[in-house]
């Protein structure tokens, strides 16, 4: 598309832009289910689980932004000075002419893409991840190349020779995965030769295992870029404050290219107070995050890879990929089903690769987890319910004139009660009853919690049986008001004979 | 350069860049001259002199963001609906769908930019205005044409049919000239003929005359990006917020193009509150607002104009361009001599076309006025004694061995005392003695407050006396010291007689 087919005078590059998805939509999910925006458990954005670190220092919002308030009718100081001290000491053994001041991570992939990329350059994407570079990157025009993460230790000198920029987003979003320092250490050097730039993405390596960390490395390296975000480290997202590190030469210019006064005073103000705490990635507040992510993604772990067809993968930090595609639903419709219930996971279908087999799942308290494993087999049975209604009111239509459909003896699960039995309502209109006269009982989940099971429940396979309640069903009116009319006319007469 | 010179992985525009300069840098300046940040007195930033719009309505900052602290911990909702509903109804008559949101108006001016220039595109700047549309145009690699901002209704079919992007500050920065809606409505159905984006910044619009603001032509043209700002009518530059108003078909694609959550919670809070406000830009805040910069530019123009060889230009807004050209100092020099005396005037030698001859000044109230006045004269009094000092050390390191210079007859303004004085003393060193003795006395300044005359002083012209105290002044040591001795020596004595 050009601005001639189109009528605006903007590059074909944004015209085709489909903006990224990303977690933690509150607001939107509220509106869209009428739930309140408190009332919702956000497991879809990856945030610290243990909470911001004002308790931790004593202090809060509110007071910095109230002892600062002489800095709103004042434009911030370009320079953020106090901001890159805080930045380059929590780092350790850098300056601040190696901190680039961000309004968010997302402003910082977007400043590099627009410093590096020219039109046609390529870039390498290592798949799944995080899909801001890949967008970033095509606003000006870059050609993405893809490999699989796990390729990156390997990845061949002539791929590097021929890209201008790496993306590595170590711990990986949304797989968990890390990489060792090492491992980036020699990648560094391997880039440094063919000129390409290593772009590390560390915005959760405090909530993995900060010994991991490449920032040090800008000492010596010009084509190494650390991108580090206060965002889900601090569990602060509603502030936008990130930085990025790189060598002085290449800070320097970088931070020339930047917006003058991206950071207003309320991100500069927190996040130097923040950055300024003492011991820094190995502060009390980082142990216990760190302490407490360990423990709760192994409850995590264990109460959600109980539930049927869930498969949850390794992670080094504070979110898990979670493998769905045995589930009896896709990633969409578990998410949604989810969110109509008020719980948020990340469908990863927006994620390169993954289709629509995968949700991620951020750690958070066991309390919380419980609610989760609780909401997932409740959209299970609500998809089963959903799902048998729309079954029954297709065979109901489908045989109108026509009587049952008698035994089905190609279906896999035949015969699921009895041989010779009627499968007219292979999905029971009255599930679940509830009613221990039909034979059925509640029984433990192998996840937790109970379910209704109707194994023992003969009535509905009888024909006789069977075509009265299809006769009632046949008739006008509301479904919902002729499964309760079949169960009164057919149903009840024949239990209270029992 | 590229980077092949350089040794870094940028594009080789990106090298080149030289960061705008801007006003407002209070803590640079209080640092630079060690004082206190809260004694300077900023006329370099043009924010509304009233303040803040808080008190008129009955709010604060503290108030919003306490009754606001849970969006800290989650992410802001990233379609911004009640912002963009809030912007739209203060701009009147608009939806949400035209509207984009901005951290700050510099995100704005690069976000046009980045969709709307392909390497070695034609932009018209007219001159003198505010530096980012060019420094974030050349960031993408846009040649940028000149025109004077006064030949703007008159540009040629030609250069708009040549060029991309026509960018008009209204008011302009820093001439305070405002173009009327009807010359703006003619050029923007000139620009949907050329497919040239007219680019209208209006940050200054409600200071000056709403009434010609051209944000509503975006409801049938598709070529016209208005640009809007709450930093200067709002006076919180500590905060980054501001909008862009375009067509909803632009717009949509100028907001797809935006970074993601661009708006922290503060922003989107505060801003949303404050474009909510009753009237809008006829509310009682910015009808008082207009009203006192009336009333206050008056002031200062009538203050500052009876200041010998400062002419001030007409401005319809919070701001005034002063040519300093006729004046003893240079716009650098005088802004450099105001700040180290704690006033901070903008320099405006880093616009375009405006050389060493101007500086910018904010409109503030009457008392800020006359304190300004005042340290202009002071700092034109320490750059005389400066200059007085500078000369008398050179007159005598290069007399030295020589006697008097006698009677200078080629200087312009012999004879300034009486026919035949002696000239060695042009400058005296004992300038402002303030002693009644030697004749001189106080008298009333033209520009207001007192200053020392010695046009009745006699004394150091006196071929004897200038060459007694030449005598002590060639003798080694400190000049301060010896200037002291001269006095008690040569002057002191001959007051005495009288």
């Amino acid at each position: 598309m050009s601005s001639e087919n189109t009528g605006l005078p903007v590059r074909s590059e944004i015209l085709q832009l489909q903006p990224c998805v990303h977690g933690g939509l509150v607001r939107e999910t509220a509106q869209k289910y009428n739930l309140n925006e408190s009332d919702l458990l956000d497991f879809s954005a990856s945030l610290n689980p243990l909470g911001t670190p004002f308790q931790y220092y004593n202090c809060s919002l509110e007071e910095l932004v109230s002892n600062n308030t002489e800095k709103l009718t004042r434009y911030p100081d370009n320079r953020y000075l106090e901001f890159r001290d805080a930045a380059a000491g929590f780092i350790g053994n850098l300056d601040r002419e190696n901190i680039i001041p961000g309004n968010g991570s997302c402003e910082l992939i977007r400043l590099v893409a627009e410093c590096v990329v020219e039109k046609g350059d390529q870039v390498i994407i290592p798949q799944p991840t995080f899909d801001e570079y890949e967008l970033q990157c095509r606003i000006f025009g870059a050609r993405p190349v893809y490999i699989n993460y796990s390729e990156i230790p390997q990845i061949s000198d002539e791929l590097l020779n021929s890209s201008k920029i790496l993306f590595v987003c170590n711990p990986n979003n949304p797989t968990g995965e890390l990489l060792s320092r090492s491992t980036l250490k020699d990648l560094a050097d391997r880039c440094a030769e063919t000129s390409t730039l290593l772009f590390v993405d560390e915005a959760f390596i405090e909530l993995s295992d900060p010994e991991q960390s490449v920032a040090e490395l800008v000492k010596d390296n010009n084509f190494v870029f650390v991108m580090r975000s206060l965002t889900k480290s601090f569990a602060i997202p509603g502030i936008r404050v990130g930085f990025g590190v790189a060598s002085q030469k290449l800070a320097n210019v970088l931070d020339n290219a930047r917006l003058s006064w991206n950071m207003g005073f309320v991100s500069d103000v927190v996040g130097t107070e923040l950055l300024k705490m003492k011991g820094g990635v190995y502060s009390s507040y980082f142990r216990d995050s760190r302490k407490m992510i360990d423990r709760e993604r192994k409850y995590l772990i264990d109460r959600i890879s109980r539930i049927h067809g869930f498969t949850l993968l390794d992670s080094s930090v504070n979110y898990i990929l979670v493998d769905v595609s045995e589930s009896v639903m896709d990633s969409k419709e578990l998410t949604q089903r989810l969110a109509a219930r008020g719980i948020l996971v990340r469908d990863c279908s927006s994620f390169c690769s993954l289709g629509d087999e995968f949700i991620r799942v951020a750690v958070r308290n066991s309390e919380d987890t419980n609610k989760l494993a609780k909401n997932i087999g409740r959209a299970m049975t609500d998809r089963s319910r959903d799902s048998a209604k729309e079954k029954l009111e297709h065979r109901i239509n489908s045989s109108k004139g026509r009587s049952l459909v008698g035994s089905n003896t190609a279906c896999p699960y035949y015969p699921c009660h009895y041989e010779g039995q009627d499968c007219t309502f292979c999905f029971c209109p009255f599930y679940p009853c509830e009613d221990e006269r039909t034979g059925g009982k509640c029984i433990e989940r192998s996840s937790g919690g109970k379910v209704w099971s109707c194994m023992k429940c003969y009535i509905v396979h009888d024909p006789e049986v069977a075509q009265e309640i299809l006769d009632v069903l046949r008739e006008n009116g509301e479904m919902d008001n002729k499964i309760k009319k079949a169960w009164k006319k057919v149903i009840k007469p024949r239990l209270s004979e029992k």
